[in-house]
């Protein structure tokens, strides 16, 4: 099973990191695509590579979606190209997870109407403004699209993405 | 079931975070000791608060014990108050788990002598010289002793780690 995660600089750190070993301990391939491919640096200090650029990957190829937050999120969100991957992988009806910033993308994707989900609290009204239904609480799963706030809540996050990721 | 982390300043960011996340998605309560309660920092940036001090933790009150890595594990081995709670802990014959420079803990406390072990590789002469077989792979499970070489064995040496600790 392959996940791709989409990011940029600017990613907070453990909200990337910890996923992506979650992840590769229950046996899924990581992918990871930023807007252009290479070197992308954590909010705190890790550098990570992104081993494809978001123009070369295939929806199709993906059978769930990850976004990490900090304010790479937000600066995706006025990625073209980035929108036009995350429209194009909901129509595909696959699993996607965001936490923090990163649900921001999923709304600016227009795919959050009408949904539960949540997010980090200072952005919250983004996603309202977008036609999400926003809960305060440690994950939101709406269908199969799953949703959280901070690092603190990756324990109860992460155990919600590999049920539905799995499903 | 409790597991006490013991750290000082100078972790390895994700060797502490990661797993911590990781066994509370488990349903683990982790409480994390320092020579001194309060905050410690990690190498790369992230702050974390200390609830204990070893003096204060008694070993019967926890399962298992878990030393992330960084500079931290080698100045742990330079405290006796350190050293001296792992011996009375593994006399418990609970289980432990180390990575990267935290094998250096249990060496330093004399209960690697015979046992198969990892940490990182620029360390490995320490890990021999206190009698343990090195073994240059990414998790190695000796009874209930559980070690990893650095960040990136994390999704490998986890799934070992939950499953030692749950037997």
């Amino acid at each position: 099973m392959r996940v791709l995660f989409i990011t940029e600089s600017g990613f907070e750190d453990t909200e990337l990191l910890c996923p992506k070993y979650r992840l590769e301990e229950e046996g899924f391939q990581v992918d990871i695509a930023a807007p252009e491919w290479g070197e992308v640096k954590g909010k705190i200090g890790y550098t990570i590579s992104a081993n494809l650029s978001i123009d070369e990957a295939e929806p199709e190829a993906f059978d769930a979606l990850f976004i990490p937050g900090g304010k790479a999120a937000e600066k995706l969100t006025m990625h073209e190209s980035v929108i036009d991957f995350v429209k194009k992988f909901a129509e595909l009806n696959r699993p996607m997870a965001a936490i923090c910033h990163g649900p921001l993308v999923l709304a600016a994707a227009g795919i959050l109407k009408g949904k539960r989900a949540t997010c980090y609290y200072k952005v919250s009204d983004k996603l309202e403004e977008a036609g999400a239904i926003y809960e305060n609480t440690p994950v939101v799963v709406d269908g199969k699209i799953v949703t959280s706030r901070q690092p603190s809540d990756i324990p109860k996050f992460m155990k919600e993405v590999i049920r539905v990721f799995k499903s």
